[in-house]
């Protein structure tokens, strides 16, 4: 059967968020006139299609099983709501880089990446008290609290064992992973009532939280793929860079993002106490937006809308937002060039597609 | 250098916790009059002395980095209180039972067991509302919930890692414990608010959250020390026979324990709705008693100490109190015939000192 084929039978079963991925970046790209990017994009669906059909198929039936307890239905509900599934296309792309087809094995430890994303969402909402991600009530806000640190429990062991069944090399380095991002939530736990603009607990925080998961899902296709020592240190540096350009693209979201697109409120981070890169930048370059960002963090009451829109208004006039905005471009350019040093093909254009679409996406 | 001379040369450094088990072991059957087991258990703990004080210098020592975050403070707090460390003393008996010294890689599975064991006391606290645990405030009325989810978090990687370096092949048997002690958490959060004495649900919780990880530290032990394939079947039994008698106990001492021995309020469970044997008797022998219990269950507001105090007295008047020591006595038993048919030695005799001792133990 070919692949075209094959594609056409699923389709009538496809399940509701097949491929939310291309086709929602495909979109973003052609509204910021990025066209190139947008029909790179398109033809790479049509490439992709069987892969990550099969990814979303997978996705789907990790909660199968009616009589699963409360924890599993609280991560039914979040894995239902379409994500971007960016970390599992890094692992597919990584290992069809090496020319490895998507089979099982490469399938598993790209699930493994989403669950373990996953596992922390629930996780941090929790933490953050989180009301809304993806445009709806957090699984917490249906399930409650219990069930979501029980249902992040429950993807952690999940993830942990498709990755030792898939390639026991790999448990070690995905158990340092989780590792950084639970230090790297604690550390946000730490100073969340007193702002801090500080770039090296920035640094520490966004590599933990973001940036070692895309390395890790890149990493980890690149060693199934049995690419060479020096490929995959280059698919090392595309990951960290790629995460540092998601993070700071969050962070600018965060202040000047659609609601109806990113699917939160505005200035949530803000509000959550985290430190983000335009906030930071701000502070150095306004005392007076010292002094408010502080007085902000250290408030007992929850800030009011009005109160975070002039925030916003005041970070914007510093030129913080355009500053980060450059800053992601930057790691996105670093990015770009390890990925120019790995063999060209296909996978190269996807995550040359997907580092665009990681710098200029709206969602 | 011979092992008395080690132990002395120790003594002088020794940490706080050095040896919990055996002496309180010792001292309650002393109490409980059980004179041959309390002798017993004063020549293990000669025996074991290095074993021990190994032990609780590592546990002492999972959290050194001065610089480590919140989460990080939470673990130390819980371990730094003096559990009874059941579970570590089961790995290191069944390798030392196959001849293999409480070397490097049995320390750090020993360990495993006990992280593994107080990842769940942090998260279960936080879903229980917990406020006390061994006799002082939880880690969470200490350093928040959020702070005590990550701590949880933080353990498990850890005793992951810890297994993972020592022995690989027990990191999927440690995964399946996990994913079966979080799974009868959530089969617990589920019934919380309506009482269902049913004992097979009970059997499924049981066996997660306590039977399996005694399983696999007996297990896992006798894996390490080579022990046949026959042996490590009876050493497995032995591990559950073991965890259902300490969990009936912790049952019934949940009802008439001495709070300031078992370092918790008399009648939690009942309080948290948890489903207990002694409450399973208690409603199956008297159908107002079943209507009492149902609507403690799900009454909005707590009970008061006085109402909880008659629930126990109406209980206890079914036998269910007694009626739950003798069923934790055949548990006993069970375990007692499996560990006959196990080699003779220091080994055994010790397991059959901590089988006595779960059973008759008053914390």
């Amino acid at each position: 059967m070919t692949k075209q084929s094959t594609f056409r039978v699923k389709l009538a079963e496809q399940p509701a968020n097949t491929d939310p991925v291309l086709t929602t970046l495909a979109s973003t790209t052609q509204r910021n006139q990025a066209d190139d990017v947008s029909k790179r994009l398109i033809e790479l669906r049509d490439w992709l299609a069987d892969d990550l059909y099969d990814l979303e198929v997978d996705l789907g039936s990790v909660v199968t099983d009616p009589g699963k307890d409360l924890a599993w239905k609280a991560v039914q509900y979040l894995l239902h709501k379409a994500g971007k599934r960016v970390r599992p296309i890094c692992t597919l792309l990584a290992a069809r880089m090496g020319e490895r087809a998507f089979d099982e094995d490469v399938k598993q430890v790209a699930i493994a990446a989403e669950l373990v994303h996953s596992a922390t969402l629930l996780h941090d909402d929790v933490i953050d008290q989180g009301e809304e991600r993806r445009g709806h009530p957090t699984a917490r806000m249906v399930y409650g609290n219990s069930a979501s640190v029980l249902g992040g429990d429950h993807l952690l062991v999940d993830a942990l064992r498709r990755v030792n069944g898939a390639d026991p090399r790999l448990v070690s380095s995905l158990l340092d992973v989780i590792s950084q991002m639970v230090h790297a939530e604690a550390l946000q736990l730490d100073m969340r009532n007193c702002f801090r603009p500080d770039r090296g607990l920035y640094q520490e925080v966004v590599h933990g939280k973001t940036a070692a998961l895309f390395q890790w899902a890149l990493e980890a296709g690149a060693l199934l793929g049995d690419l060479n020592e020096r490929q995959i240190n280059l698919l090392s540096d595309v990951g960290i860079n790629l995460g540092m350009t998601f993070q700071l693209v969050d962070d600018k979201l965060d202040l000047c993002g659609d609601p109806t697109e990113t699917g939160k409120d505005t200035c949530l981070d803000l509000r959550e106490g985290k430190l983000t890169w335009p906030m930071i930048l701000a502070a150095e370059r306004s005392p007076e937006l010292l002094l408010r960002l502080r007085q902000y963090a250290s408030a007992v009451d929850e800030p009011t809308q009005s109160d975070a829109k002039s925030l916003v208004e005041a970070i914007a006039a510093t030129g913080a937002i355009e500053a980060t905005h450059e800053r992601a471009a930057d790691f996105a350019d670093k990015a770009l060039k390890s990925l120019r040093q790995l063999p060209d093909g296909p996978s190269r254009s996807a995550l040359k597609a997907v580092i665009h679409t990681a710098l200029e996406r709206s969602r």
